[in-house]
């Protein structure tokens, strides 16, 4: 049945949407938005029509939304630009123990700098402890930074719990937040929400890579990662990359449109790949099932095959998944997700990732289903020789 | 005749074959380098194709080239990056008065932050002090910058020769060279050159907007700016933009093809322009002529008529220039070149730049000529009224 992707929380498929206008920004309007003639006032229109767009879906204002080259760069510049600018106020930083290494690494970089890093633990399956995190808030903490969505197993964060908690018992905190792995699965207000900061990343939602925001209320103190020419107000210099961030528009609306359909069917997904995992001997599925978790990400644990073998097995048979974070997958350290939540090494070395987008179909877990039911028996066994 | 666009330095229109590869990364080959099954190989494939192009080019190794989202990012990389890594060997940092934003901001913040930043005088041709330099150079020096060709003038740095000085007289100095005029106009190697690092970007010839590089010589100690996943061997984290990086090589390799003749042309146009202008009464044309200067530069001041006034002039001949520096326009500052070099506000405020690609035509020059000649007397004489 050709290839079946079941790896869209490591990158998606660009629509063919967000193409055409890449290509239509990179052929036509190529101009440079600071440039005061017309090649620059059309390419301008893209920015502004995506940043109005985006604000619209986060009920925001457009001047709230900066463009970066990605996740990655909005988290690091979230975190980094916040302990820069609010350093005389106070040293810590908390955060979680499951955080992508895009949040981990740059909290790491702040430790050697002098902030204090506390983890907020999590349990078994990925939930927040916001007992634990009311306890650690003071007036030294300068910033929280929890994820929205896991990006292995899919848990969830209370982050309107979190907020309304940071908000009243540490008056000097900024709140980031991680929606790498949300945003385009939940509907995400952050004034509602209480959140200060919020990193998205375009290829996670069929945008194109390269491309990412961060959401930035007005008001909260944050100093540029990037400085320069003074584009975005001053504070993401260097010129806009007009197709990425063009396509990243059509990418955001098209996320948003035809919301529900989208959810109830990644779901539908989700609980058909559960059931049928339920029905193999030896597999532990991560994170809560079903609507308690996120909709597009299942990972489970085939006891006895390792995540890589089980992964080139699929491979065989043209099924893509993930083991652990692809994003994390050259370095062969054990997950920070697996090692959070107090997976035993037996699970965490056999993990495998399935993560959907809304073009998935029943007919294709159907087959990954197959696939595993005629694999993993032999799997084990080669493996008891 | 259709448009003529004459601000290249701004930005320039990707090449066919630039969109053919970005087309091809987002629909077929679109997935996450770091994900070990088949569709993140055939993506890796893209990343090391354009590196060994690009390393081909400058013939430095494949792991010295550092994907970043362009020019601006490359130079906030190396000039933090450096300064984080070797504050304890100095604090002072050599640059020139004439720097793009991207590399004098930069350097403000780490102003702020205590490193103590001299600037290196250059003459009204945009001319380095290279004896100046020599005197300014000890141990306390931890990096020097400088363009390799002025954004706004064309003047051309003697690299080499402060290469040379660097290495004599500061023995603690990393040299980084902001190429981004220069790159795809000179044969660039920076190991006979004696420079450390070097940015580029890729929109600048043909390639996709959103994307650069950084030359770090193996060996030079800089710390990354962004942290994360670890992509890049750790350097530069964040998933890697395929398509970007993709277009850029194939851009880089299309500006080294035919390069001889290509730059011939270019001087032809410059040569051409200026003698045009030079016709004209009452113009002024900034840095060094001809071949002393960069190929694809011309600055012009047009006395009594003010640079705005004259681009949208232009403008309506679909005729496209550049008032000073694209990048800083929206600012209403004065032009960090032009009084770096000392010209009169006269000057400055008349100043407009043309910037050539290989595309463009002697018939284009004469049409903007012909404008000019037609135009300038009547803006003259409605400025007196």
């Amino acid at each position: 049945m050709g290839e079946i992707y079941f790896d869209n929380s490591s990158t998606t498929r660009p629509s063919q949407a967000v193409v055409d206008i890449v290509v239509k920004t990179m052929t036509d309007d190529y101009g440079n938005p600071s440039s005061l003639h017309k090649k620059g006032v059309d390419a301008e229109k893209y920015l502004r029509e995506s940043r109005e767009t985006i604000a619209g879906v986060m009920k925001v204002s457009a001047n709230e939304i900066y463009f970066t080259s990605g996740g990655t760069e909005s988290n690091n510049w979230a975190l980094i630009g916040t302990a820069l600018a609010n350093r005389r106020k106070g040293h810590t930083i908390l955060t979680t123990a499951m955080e992508h290494p895009a949040v981990a690494e740059p909290l790491r970089f702040l430790e050697s700098q002098g902030f204090v890093i506390k983890k907020i633990p999590v349990d078994r399956n990925g939930v927040l402890d916001l007992e634990a995190l009311s306890s650690m808030l003071d007036d030294d903490v300068i910033l929280v930074s929890t994820m929205y969505v896991n990006n292995e197993i899919g848990a969830v964060v209370p982050v309107a719990e979190a907020a309304k908690l940071i908000r009243e018992k540490a008056k000097n905190a900024l709140y980031h937040v991680d929606a790498i792995q949300a945003f385009g699965k939940y509907r995400i207000y952050p004034r509602q929400l209480g959140v200060d900061m919020l990193s998205v990343s375009g290829h996670k939602l069929h945008g194109p890579k390269g491309t990412g925001f961060l959401y930035i209320r007005n008001g909260a103190h944050v100093s540029p990662l990037i400085y320069g020419g003074g584009q975005q107000n001053g504070m993401r210099s260097g010129t806009e990359n007009v197709p990425g961030i063009a396509g990243l528009g059509v990418a955001v609306r098209e996320a948003y449109t035809d919301f529900d359909a989208k959810i109830d069917h990644l779901y539908d997904l989700k609980e058909r790949l559960e059931e049928g995992l339920d029905g193999i001997e030896g597999t532990v599925i991560h994170g809560l099932r079903g609507r308690e978790g996120a909709p597009q990400i299942v990972n489970v644990s085939i006891l006895g095959v390792s995540s890589e073998v089980l992964l080139h097995t699929l491979e065989d048979h043209q099924i893509y998944v993930s083991a652990g974070s692809a994003c994390s997958t050259h370095k062969r350290l054990a997950s920070p997700t697996m090692t959070a939540i107090g997976a035993p090494r037996e699970e965490s070395s056999s993990s495998v990732r399935f993560s959907f987008c809304e073009k998935n179909t029943a007919e294709e877990v159907d087959e990954a289903l197959k696939v595993l039911r005629e694999t993993v028996p032999m799997l084990r066994r080669y493996r008891a020789k």
